[in-house]
């Protein structure tokens, strides 16, 4: 199936124009919009704008909250816990983002940590706020459980992605991953081509290996299996360590915020997600202008280093998204078919113009 | 060969007339034997008392300039540039962590990055002196290059070890790992076994998969070939995601502290390693005993949550190394006996008593 290539602007409209129809106001659709065609824009299609069918059922489940807005519960001069109050995650984080860059104006660092929120969409966002003001941005999140302990096979963690964005030329360093083996987003790609996933990334209700995407999805769902953590099942590749760093993601919003851990999301009716968010200005350590030369002389010296057999190009983290990003502003964002036909429907379901040359 | 158990005190005792022989000064031979039989303590025997001669190499060479002492080079409030002056890493390590455990006491936050440093022994025991006055500790070094970027053959990080100690019941959570798949000492170990390493832990000089422990090993001596990041050779078990973490700390350490990176150590006759520690104060997020008491909670839940087959223990971090010294201060520390040989002869060249029952 061919994709039909979307133009930015007409997404963009198209996504605004559902979220005030799902009832949020003019600044929240403009801010969730934002989020969500950045991920499109980056090629992380599955967090984009096919997400929108997600968010209507999170909000028909009643875990997220039309209208309510995040708040402050505690701060001092360099950290704050926000109450998320089970608004749109989109909001709730580009709220607590801006606070955390506002203390780190001031005070040199800002951390806030943010309990009861929703799915935020692409963790690099946030993170990226910070490095367009020339600080060091980073943003993390739990989720509904999916991941399991090293030698575990009970779903304790959310896929609970670390970005870091650094301010580097010629592009941002611009880190996004899942402490997951790979992103759940990966297993449904693999259910829908057909693919058996490798051994390795998930382990079924009896605590064995899995390859089948559809039952270790199934196995998600009903929290009776689960994928691994990065470095696989084995300590041999280093579970214990995407184990550990899955942990850290925990401390820092689930714990820190007084909020809930992954293992206690989607209770009692309530998502109860949790995020964690820092700026730093560098301005701490010296003269930023230097600390930029002196990290982008090196990544660049990476990209220049030695290849391994049968690859010609070493990337560094943000290369990709940002010839993605480059692309896409000339040729439009690809959907595919299948995804233009539920966008129809949902239009139609909201009863508003498509308003996608498709 | 059976291990000869050696009393904590007897080796310490050795360790710190070592190192005053070494030239060192009392208070420099105490800090950095606590840091090694920390490590042996912990049952990390390859940054323990075995590393006296690696230390007495780096002495000869001039990396380590004996009774030297760091300096604070830029601070602000909450933050720290250190030089190490080429002082002992260990003594360079505790003056720069002391640092951010003041400011952490008097701002919330203490961060301080090194340059111009030393091998400085496992992360955690700078990560620990923070978690000891009930502060979320971490500690991060660069090192002499070991490790490839993905799809590359030439080492231009080093193993890049992240260590996070946060309060806990009954034990401190304490993680500290190599962002390499697996740490260079375990490639010696399996020299010495001669065991195959699996695939996916290095690649030669040709940037194809070396399984030779002996022929990786001299491969990364002679900057030709190295280790792979966490998630090994390929993107499918997030090599990416390795070398991402890997660089976090390159940036932490070489780049903030205006020192150098991983691939420029050991140049000039400088190691030139640099570190990064940080002390966060939970009071900055609310009442600190919750905190750790949430916190326990869920590494309860997770070592009783469901097992793997064929699994009966979960583990979260820092058990084993908790059991490990609580065994060890009955048992004594066990040192193979050729190690213990290489100890007397270095008792003997420097002119002191073994002193250790063996």
């Amino acid at each position: 199936m061919e994709a039909v290539y979307v133009k930015e602007e007409q997404l963009r409209s198209y996504c605004e124009r559902a979220f005030k129809k799902y009832g949020f106001n003019e600044q929240d659709s403009k801010t969730i919009t934002d989020v969500l065609v950045a991920a499109d824009m980056y090629g992380i299609e599955t967090h984009g704008s096919q997400r929108l069918e997600m968010y209507r059922q999170h909000i028909q489940k009643g875990y997220i909250e039309v209208g309510a807005q995040p708040s402050v519960a505690f701060e001092t001069g360099i950290s704050a816990v926000v109450d998320g109050n089970r608004a749109m995650g989109q909001v709730v984080s580009k709220y607590a983002m801006d606070i955390a860059i506002e203390k780190a104006k001031k005070s040199g660092i800002g951390m806030v940590t943010v309990r009861n929120s929703n799915h935020y969409g692409i963790a690099g966002y946030y993170s990226n706020m910070a490095s367009e003001q020339g600080m060091i941005g980073i943003s993390m999140t739990n989720s509904f459980p999916v991941v399991v302990p090293t030698f575990g096979r009970k779903p304790m963690m959310g896929t609970n992605p670390i970005a870091v964005s650094i301010p580097a030329k010629p592009n941002t360093f611009y880190f996004d991953v899942a402490t997951s083996v790979a992103a759940l987003g990966k297993v449904e790609v693999r259910n829908k081509k057909g693919v058996d996933l490798p051994v390795g990334w998930g382990v079924n209700e009896e605590g064995k290996d899995e390859v089948n995407p559809q039952h270790l999805f199934d196995n998600v769902m009903n929290r009776e299996g689960g994928m691994h953590p990065v470095g696989g099942s084995s300590q041999l590749f280093g579970s214990h360590k995407g184990y550990g760093f899955s942990l850290l993601v925990e401390f820092l919003t689930g714990v820190l915020s007084n909020g809930v851990t992954s293992n206690h999301t989607e209770e009692d009716g309530i998502m109860g997600v949790c995020h964690y968010f820092m700026a730093i200005d560098p301005k701490v350590f010296g003269d930023p202008e230097a600390i930029t030369e002196k990290w982008s002389t090196y990544l660049q010296e990476l990209r220049d280093s030695e290849k391994a057999y049968g690859q010609d190009r070493i990337y560094t983290h943000g290369e990709k998204e940002a010839e993605k990003e480059e692309a896409y502003k000339k040729s439009g964002v690809p959907i595919l078919p299948k995804t233009i036909e539920e966008m129809k429907n949902l239009a139609n379901q909201l009863g508003m113009d498509f308003g996608i040359d498709a």
